[in-house]
């Protein structure tokens, strides 16, 4: 293990706890004896939000992980790529919160879009992260086939394709939309990468 | 050591450091010469919340140090497993939180039985968690006995039955309720695991 | 380095990180051309209280390192003082933010306090690793001579007893007392440990 | 890897996603239509500043890295110039929302004066990490050249007199001010260290 996964370990774990702290107690009509109770299902959209956003840095982070099982050294280009990445994920609790506060209004779409946007960061950034791995045969381990990461690049590329469907969707249909990215991160955590 | 373990490790101490966040500095009367002193003590859910929680995490972590020291590959199933209990943790200090504002209120039931809840993913985590070590032995280190995994995994199954009862037994005395959460936590500080 | 190091570390680093965080940018009539600069000026305590905390947690973070070194097993014992240190570290961000608080009030004696009463377990958590290292031969490494961690374990009783002076010296004169406090801290940076 | 660079590291890592907690979502007037969208788009200084300051971290991380990628023991005096340099970064989620905040009032120059300040600490903390490194043998690996480090000494000791500058600047110009402390970090990003 080097420093550089450590530090974006560091990051990972970081932004999936901080979810947590998003996450704020409701207020409610304390006179009802069971508001508290309640409030806290009136917020589900706080909940799901939380729930989507946990699994999505957990898959990244799980993705990350395989990824670099096969990288010896970092150059400046896989730095950059993954700078994008980790940028996504210090972004995931400030646009979570904003789902949270508006899945249930009317700015439901312009929140869902915000989202959607993060999602292009994680694609885009595994996307550089891969392409630097197979033009660079100093950052990868030895023995590592360039057949194989190209198949997994050529899936990220179509994921970061569906992210920006999911992009255009909003206007038409904000649950398709999330349902899209959510997807997207359990085809990932099942599928295989290398 | 592997990045499995020091992910899950960053996760924990930061939902352990989380939780001193969450205490407010009170509010109060300024006028009055002693009122820090007695708004202090009058906050002494809090308190308590805030130390139970702290033990409660600090038990997981360890619990998890002393599991992963007989693990030597992660898989799939265990990777769920963990994604589990990691989920349990980082919800911990919004729970805590919700308990420390309503335990002197009407609403106490209701904050304990969220709390209940949360111990739930817990336990059924760390019973999966064992559940995976038994059944694949491509998991576990060589020379790991799985008898004495199995006894470890019949005690976690009872102790989230207990859990369950704490969640039945909100409704009738919650302070017993959080002591037998407590009781727990004590518990396996002392329990033999392995 | 083992798993139980890196735990800890997060949780010094996380700690020493959210001081940051608590301080609030201040409030003040925005109608005045050097507002924000006299704002800035006036919350002195804050930012006063901001580097105490700081230098103390690096220090409790620097001499936690130099002991560690020295220990090769963590028994129940050393888990339980360790667990000691680490409940006041995560308490600290907390007691700053309240004698940033009330620091020019006239509730600095109380707050001042608390403050004191956190360093009861910065002390008494680090003589009772000593104790249990000087205790244990299994914990320590082999080499380790018993001398000289007697003469460290002696200056971290005074240093104790100094801060239990701090809190009763609170009720005199609340300077002295943080005074006693960081003095401690500049101390333990600069002295020979072992 | 040794402990000091874990918890170095822990500690970049914790400021960098601290940032993206800074970012509030906004406040609006919630009966417009696309109320959301323009309120996101209004706080643009908000979002520039996350972008800033986020990229400043990374490099500074970067820097830090490659620094202690030539030290194989810490002693007193770089543990007093890297607790400098800690201290910079756990300041920055501060100093960004306080730009984030005042960018657009009448309270930029102060807002701005307090960012440049706070580039100081980090331009010197890396200037005393490299004297150190110079002065002391027994601290850097065998086999690092004294003629190189020296090199980077001298580039780094230009780049704290741009830091002084763009603090002086920023009654002139703070749009200038802050090009020239995000002109520093991509200059350090791109530049040969050692």
């Amino acid at each position: 293990m080097t420093r550089f996964d450590t530090f974006c370990d560091g990051v990972f774990a970081i932004a999936i706890t901080l979810l947590g702290l998003e996450m704020k107690i409701p207020t409610f009509d304390t006179s009802n004896a069971i508001g508290l109770g309640w409030a806290l299902l009136e917020q589900w959209p706080v909940h799901v939000a939380f729930l989507t956003s946990f699994f999505i840095i957990l898959v990244i982070w799980n993705l990350h992980h395989r990824l670099f099982k096969l990288i010896r050294g970092v150059n400046k280009p896989l730095f950059f790529a993954n700078g994008l990445l980790l940028f996504a994920v210090t972004v995931i609790p400030f646009t979570t919160n904003l789902v949270a506060e508006y899945f249930n209004s009317s700015h439901r779409a312009i929140a869902m879009m915000v989202y959607a946007c993060q999602s292009f960061p994680v694609g885009f950034g595994f996307v550089g992260l891969l392409q630097v791995t197979i033009r660079y045969p100093e950052v990868r381990k030895p023995g590592v086939e360039v057949k194989r990461l190209r198949a997994w690049h050529r899936k990220m590329w179509i994921t970061s394709c569906f992210f920006v469907a999911s992009f255009i969707l909003v206007f038409i249909e904000p649950y398709l939309s999330l349902g899209i990215i959510f997807g997207a991160a359990v085809y990932w955590s099942l599928a295989k990468t290398y």
